[in-house]
């Protein structure tokens, strides 16, 4: 039986782990994948969401341009590696007037839910909250209602119903670089009302990586062991933060229930790409696509605030590294 | 035709202005009229929410004990000067096992609402959100879900549904002392699941009394005018802030829209017991009776973080005041 | 001979120091002498200009209104405790249409100079800065070039030039409760342009009232000794800052070089109108009368930056105490 | 047998709890007992430590001057009400030539130890540290080298060797108005060498009077049931820290395990003399005196950092409620 | 028509855009053109200002040594590129005794105007204010008063007088890392009284990079649409300030007026030389070369506050640009 | 004679200075000598110490994990190189109870003394403070009572008794990034009771590498000019600390009386392995070995908290040098 209770994906982005390497999660000999000024004007494209699309892969991009405004773009991938974002940032259908004076939009995140792509970012509406919007074709992009009252940041949906209930991870902030943060879990019957809030985990002063803020990174990994949550953890030195990768198996049905979570990081700043750029030392994931069959995992990442990089994991081993550390 | 759409309180608590006073909103002679040690062992009663029960009142209260700790309890008056308060703090009864672990409750509102008093409260759940609950005696307490995410206070019900929901004003915050903060509108079809959440105002540069953060009071009031909506304001100067009460009128059916609001404060930290105590210089309301046949209006409001009091003022002139000013 | 060399006032306030006070400076048993509620809408009065007018007594006022706009209005009296203050605030006359978009004006200072009285105040032009105008009449008011860039407070202009060149101390300060300040001299050849910047003085580490900041007060008087210049001090202690005055003697040539200067205070807030108010714990002096020949000192101050109050010492006392401490 | 191992003192200042009184620790009618301007040039007298002393009472004394230089006195007076403190500062004789430097002395306390009155305060040396000094006569004093590295404040000695070494407990801190501290437990062979540290007692999120920050006060009370600790608490409000008392019960014979801890306080600011002055809402107990036989206690402390007050329990009493709270 | 409204200057340094690069402003192949270590004994050299000076080039330098002492030396280069820097900083000959004792200088500008090359830089006087000196030669300097009362950086003169008086650009700041900073426009019939100051511009919400204080940068360039003023933004990240490089359009005859201004910016931090360094992520201009017929422009930066870099720009493309942007 | 008062080190680490060097401080050709990841599971090795040991070298080393746990191993090589770092942390042998619950270990320092090694370090105790603990053999270590209460951090011993005491410099601090700290000496009878506490050396204002803090690096040398200490020194960037590292020669018989201190810095943070990595730009020196004869020093330092590194200098020309700067 397969550990990952979701789709093959043959063409899932590859590499062996290299000889040398004993880490769990290796990185792309590629990266970044995506450099900084792939689109004219772009000052960085990073945070970004990918999910399998016909043939090949699509994807949401925070793209902030040289006025250093937030945006996302949709982009598409035949191999997952090599992307075309779009020139033009995504602007959303709506019907809710009260969204249309547009503030900024970041960190997206996409699920495939039911019969559609969902979209989640950090949405700027008197502050920043989560914005959802789905999609069907990545060309139009509809936009709902937010799901919660400011200030929140990195909302993540699950990919399907939970007891009746859609669900969603956010991690409430202030209106600033808020050096606090838990995950919290909520539902919904409709995709817009939330409510039953329940929190999920808290920092660790032990654990320094995950010491000042922790937030859900990927849409969360159906597995027969618990939900496979990516999460960030942030470190606060006395020259900034330091953004790293974790992993937790949350309960399958009531997932804000931790079964485990990983003491040391799986993935940190150590490259150059990912220490130097214009957040220095910041790993940053926001994606993952799963091959149930074979159990690959890749994870794209923003490193630096300023690029987009992809790492991979196997499932097997990282469950079984989550459950015994 | 009555200003107030609401019922006659023949028994309002009341006092005529002064002769040589000018002002629109005039102290209680009787002020505190509830002090701060009225419970053995408490350390100061404030911040307070009062309603018309029976013959008489009923209200949910503000007790801090000697520890600092900060709880609710229930009271009882005949006059609505003279009161009575639960030695014990209220007890909730609930289904939700995660709102057991009991943090702190403080800072309580209640309203009217269909069919039972529904109580919202600023409730400890890994930082302060708004509890809400509710209750037909004043002796038995139910608490339902949490309706926000933290960090969230000052959550006020309006006393009936609007469009076919339910609706709540709140300021979402920090985990601190936030020096922030904007009044949002959020419903809900069951009290349970909130959305559609909207931006109502803002604090002021201009007017420096509300220049911090703003947060709603009293249950807002039907009039023929709009929702009266009494609001506490924080200026911050260089030796902390200093709370004060201002009024808007918001549309009665999209009452995000703010129709009109006061640019000077209606009632400030003057007398020795705002301005010394727990916390000095602080006039904070909570709740309002209201006379419709009348146009009385008792507001009772929490002086210096310590001690519990009561002003006056008369809806025709507070409204007329409101969109002059 | 006089010690201070200027004109007789034979009505200048006074009352004999109480016989039980060994103080060098004593407060008026009338204090306040200007109530917070003189106006009607006013929410305080104080950290005002006095100076002899005709028969009597003008002044320019800093009365914040119940928005909490700061304003400065012209005052009249004929025995310079009981005031007439104009009830709307004073609106300048200038030819510069840079300076016309009003913003906000506080802590007049008000200097007989040569023909005409001058007025220096804290003025918001993008941030605090020094304005500078001028009346003959105190009904109409010119408004010059602001003296300084941003941010700039306590501009306090000396009644006389000095070696061909008008000359002003002033404090310059950041964009909000500036925790630094010292005292700076500057020269001008037409009250337009500034230049020739010297440093007058710091704050002290030793003497813990004035650790924090200083800032000049009344326009200097001239004595045989020296400027004398009654000036505050700002320590900081863990509720915020408390505000005293004390006094200094500058060389009447070179005014920054600092013949004496007191190391206590003179008058610090001992009294419920100093320690409670909007700003709790601040003495704030900004006006001097003088009558030489008997060498009386009426100081203005704003206590609690609530009311207007008044205290006497005498000019000998006074210097010989500031050259032995 | 007596609860309170140590002497009679029948003299000890005493007045009955008030019948209408059900507080655990009662106020003197005489509050405050000694006044702000006790001295000519004083500005504060308070945080200030009493003990026995012939047929009557000795003290030291922070006496701040209106430099707001901080000293302490020496001080005699026969009922322990009424006060003679000298007008000049302490001048401690010392060997030591480091130490000669004057920076401020502070917070004293004193305690008789096998031969002498030691004395401890908070001594400026580089920062605040913990300086030891002894008397005889409360007219000569000699000064030992400090205890600690800086940064240290309230520094309290036991009354006996406990297991062969002299025993202090002090509060670490940091350069300026720290916002942390816990209570630790220091062992000296002869009172200049100090080590085998040990943590006592840390502040509590729970109960807030105490959440910021504790610092040990009067010298520990030896008690059939253990060391009687009074102790400050801090909490932080919007408005800056408030000051109130609690109490602890130690082992006798390892002074760091706490066996009982007040979770309420026992006296908080609520008079005006503890609200109002120079640093609101501060209780600050730096003494306490004992009769054995009665088992009264009478505890000094400071007020609003301006003025000395006096508050009796009883030792029993005291006791049984910190066991039971 | 030349736009640029100055010298023919045929030698400018100048390196065409490379074919692949699509920016507007581009980098010299050759940086960073001066290392940290080009003096024995420097820690740094950056931030600096360069001009024509005979058949070659001069200019004034910012050399931090290895003490971290802040200095300024001048310098001489044939090309532009290569730079031949005194080793001993510049010690300014000058009349005024109070500006002797010597603080600290940096980020000097220099400016021909009339008949000398004018320097302005920050200096330390009781804080950092804007020093003006000239010189002919570069190896004689002199030092003229202080334009402006501390709290100053970034002054930069206009290259002729405007409307009949001098003119000077300058971001009043406070004692430390200032996190604000306005743009403001001052006038001087004689260099030494500054006056009529207006506001220019400010930080921008809207646009991240200028989104926390603003500077200019060289000396504006007078083109036949208006001033060119390049200036520097800055962005505050979770990890620190991040330095960038805009231009705007100011009004000739009233140059605080602004007609344009970049969006987006024009050169950010992207380089090793520039992200890593002394102070990560910095683009700091202080310096243009104009070659009027050819409309080159060569800009002179500080990096990483570490080495002095090159880049390369066409004024009629980047007045279209600004225009357009 | 030999200025180093010390043993012969024919093996010391060694390379010449590269020829175009004209510093001071050389850095090793070979850096950084120990990679972060050289053990399975670390995250990086730095601040270290290391002594000669037998026929080659042994050391303890900061370790920390992927957890971001702070610990401390033993380590050995041959040649000072090369290192064998034990995969386990250490673990002491204590009597004291009290020691036990371990928090963490960080930035140990190495130091024979009469006849053992013994460790000092930084042990978390309810907040850092400095452990002290021996071994003989680098394979079982003992762990004595930590030196002093917290807060503090870089304890270091002197090698021998001074004056018939032990001897250890140390900075005293607080609970987070510590934004001040200067060195104290102090002295113990016993290495368990500590005294005597003196002051050495505070940051420098003027020198601003070393304007922010300072604290002892590795074991002091005895040279027959003073003791030769190197330190570092930190400087506040707009963008965070920057550790450099001086030297200071301190009196042999009385230390805590400096004799000279380098003004300019000997080594800062400019190589990438130094300016990139978990903390950029920090140079941090842990340990020297020295060697008598040829008077060769080899400075152990950690980069970026990253990396371990190894730098030279020569005894005669540092204290010429220190001696002239």
């Amino acid at each position: 039986m397969n550990t990952i209770m979701g789709a093959a994906l043959p063409n899932i982005p590859w590499e062996e782990r290299p000889d040398k390497c004993g880490d769990l999660v290796w990185r792309s000999s590629r990266n970044p994948i995506i450099p900084r000024d792939l689109l004219p004007g772009s000052n960085s494209i990073f945070n970004s969401a990918v999910v399998p699309f016909g043939d090949g892969f699509a994807g949401v991009f925070r793209v902030d341009n040289r006025k250093r405004e937030m945006r996302i773009h949709s982009g598409k991938s035949r191999d997952g590696i090599g992307w075309e974002i779009a020139q033009e940032s995504i602007e959303f259908i709506t019907d809710v007037a009260e969204l249309k004076p547009f503030e900024y939009n970041y960190d997206p995140r996409v699920c495939w839910l039911e019969d559609r792509y969902y979209l989640t970012w950090c949405n700027g509406y008197h502050g920043p909250t989560i914005g959802v919007g789905y999609t069907s074709d990545f060309s139009t992009f509809y936009q709902l209602e937010n799901a919660f009252l400011p200030y929140n940041r990195n909302g993540v949906l699950f990919p399907r119903k939970i007891g009746d209930k859609y669900a969603m991870l956010s991690r409430p902030s202030d209106t600033g670089h808020t050096p606090f943060g838990d995950i919290f879990y909520s539902e919904s019957p409709d995709l817009c009302h939330w409510g039953c809030h329940r929190h999920v985990m808290s920092p660790t002063r032990q654990w320094g990586w995950q010491s000042t803020k922790i937030g859900a990174g990927p849409t969360p990994i159906e597995t027969t062991e618990g939900w496979l949550l990516l999460y960030h953890g942030v470190l606060t030195s006395c020259n900034g933060f330091v953004y790293s990768m974790g992993a937790a198996l949350l309960d399958l049905d009531q997932p804000w229930k931790v079964l485990y979570r990983t003491a040391p990081y799986l993935l940190a700043p150590w490259t150059p790409y990912e220490c130097v750029g214009d957040t220095p030392n910041v790993v940053f994931p926001c994606a993952a696509l799963t091959d149930a069959p074979t159990g690959r995992i890749a994870v794209y990442y923003g490193a630096a605030d300023t690029v987009t990089c992809l790492a991979y994991t196997h499932v097997d081993e990282l469950i079984e590294y989550v459950k015994a550390n």
